[in-house]
């Protein structure tokens, strides 16, 4: 039996998430630029990442680990770099400053390089590349994670000593962008606590138990003691972990965080953007990104696969189906968003008041 | 039975490739570099990218393919980029030229991003990270291969689209940098050819046959029909094209080729140098870079691992190794290498003449 599920209106998430973080005292402006990056998160299929992300926010915020209008500023910056402390406010919040300034130093620049220091969790790292492709520029980013999010073992080690440490990047063609965003290890910590609730295995090959063994059982990671993820690579282990290793320096070494003691942060991201006016020129970029997409897109598909796709292409599909159909919450996310709501004193009769959008369909799904 | 090998020291191999090379029409200088770039490769135990590549970079000056003496030069540059002919000349002597050049602009703007066009096969990408790193900066680079390279599937295709695309990246500590050099595919085709040779199966995973299912008999890779390697990441290898897919376009469109048709050229490399100094300033972030060295290798070996080691770590142990007790090459190597030298009208007694050192020991090793 499919889970009961709702499906809401991206506008009426929009709006109820802007209202549960405006009564957690982000100004206006700022709780907009979180409900939008989350929901648009769940527009294009990374439910992980997408609305039911509030329930987390909220308890940082009620813990102090996010401060609402907390304040972000330049702390140092050349023509064509920057580091932005982004002082515990919402990570959406300073990721979107990151996207305006790395663009507007690329644009002058050619290439430019933003870092941050002091930032929070900035949802679905692949949005804000999108949004460099989409100033007609490639975008690389990467985020690591403070030490309390180490879950991933160096290459040939037992003990976790880096994070699910995701990359990212972006370009622009002619249509919608190529947007890729994946972690270097072989799962993430989401993933494995749904099958966990599923009641189901993990592949084989992603985690280890807390001696090291190799184990399918998501309570391995779990524990107590815990467990840990492999690095990207199965036998070839050693190429996610050097990938990891990279957005470790990029993420959190530039600017100047030391990732082998516990620190208040929780995302260190580096944002990067190249101008192909500087290379090749935009409309040859533009051309020849078209040109290898179709080349790309036109393989024959191996047996089990029905095309061969670029990446975020099916992302971009599904977004389109959710902006028609909605999207869809199952019953306990929906349940937990309420009582995050009333929470932080909002009813969510009172966030969904007669100017918001009702939910498309407040029908159940058997 | 251990393959019969002999034993040279570097300096020899050095000045029989330089010889080789001068004598191919390569101005002395160059004919260095490109000896110096395969030897070093053999010091730090990447034997695919040694000496032993002198036999197929003679058949292709010979071919046409490299033009010895080359003119390289910058077509178009701002302060913090540039795309580099290569006007065919031997790889590692463009790829050196781009390490000075983005080093430079890099030091200048903080960041830096250079490209090349016609160039040919670069060897060892790693190497030239190693030396922005060596420069106290970050070096990032990718190499993809023109069509006549693809042999690598995307993700869910049957047919090879895409060449090995490997990255690298080098980062500074107070001792040898952190170098990473990988390809973004399962296996090399080289690895293939060595398992092929010695009569060995490939692991499971790596390749498809010509039909698109999977196989390990590396004959089903070089057909006829002709088969194709699998993207880094097995049932994730979504990743592994991802990765490979950024290579290109950064390695081939950002310099204006077009990868879905023949080219002339070989590798398109892309390297960018970032100044810690812009960021976290230089003293903090190699403090930081040798702290999270030690945080990764004080890792707690897991079964089967003696201890976890940073990328770079074992080919910085052998060249130490090499260094001092030499480098084996087996005897058909050494036979082949010493027809490359009679096929540009050298006698190997001739290249090793008096003022070159004797090999180390001529020994044959059972």
């Amino acid at each position: 039996m499919e889970e009961a599920r709702r499906i809401f209106t991206a506008e009426y998430l929009r709006d109820l998430g802007t209202a549960i973080f405006e009564a957690c005292g982000a100004p206006q402006e700022e709780a907009a630029i979180v409900a939008d990056e989350l929901v648009e998160a769940d527009i294009m299929g990374f439910d992980s990442h997408g609305i039911i992300r509030c329930i987390w926010y909220v308890r940082e915020v009620l813990d102090g680990r996010i401060k609402p209008g907390g304040q972000i500023r330049v702390v140092k910056e050349t023509p064509s770099t920057a580091i932005l402390d982004c002082g515990f406010n919402f990570g959406p919040v300073s990721a979107v400053q990151m996207v305006d300034i790395v663009c507007e130093k690329a644009k002058k620049s050619s290439i430019a390089c933003v870092v941050s220091q002091n930032g929070h969790h900035v949802s679905r790292l692949g949005s804000y590349v999108q949004k460099v492709a989409e100033h007609g520029m490639i975008g690389l980013a990467v985020a690591n994670t403070s030490k309390t999010g180490h879950y991933v073992v160096p290459w040939g080690g037992r003990e976790a000593r880096l994070a699910t440490n995701p990359l990212a990047y972006g370009v622009p063609t002619s249509g919608d962008p190529v947007v890729l965003d994946m972690s270097t290890s072989m799962i993430s910590e989401g993933k494995i606590r749904v099958l966990m609730h599923q009641g189901k295995p993990l592949p084989s090959g992603c985690i280890v138990d807390a001696d090291g063994n190799p184990s399918t059982d998501p309570k391995a990671f779990y524990g107590p003691p815990r467990g840990a993820i492999m690095p990207l690579g199965s036998e070839l282990g050693y190429k996610g972990f050097g990938l990891a290793l990279l957005v470790e320096v990029l993420g959190g070494v530039l600017a100047g965080m030391d990732s082998s003691v516990e620190h208040q942060y929780l995302n260190g991201t580096c944002l990067i953007a190249i101008d192909p006016d500087a290379f090749c020129g935009r409309h040859c970029f533009i051309h020849l990104t078209d040109r290898l997409s179709e080349y790309i897109a036109s393989t024959p598909p191996a047996s089990g696969f029905d095309e061969v796709v670029l990446p975020g292409t099916l992302e971009f599909r599904m977004r389109e189906k959710r902006l028609a159909e909605g999207i869809p919450l199952d019953r306990e996310t929906w349940r937990q968003i309420v009582k995050t709501a009333e929470l932080v004193g909002l009813s969510v009769e009172e966030a969904a008041s007669d100017d918001l959008e009702p939910p498309l369909a407040a029908k159940t799904r058997p």
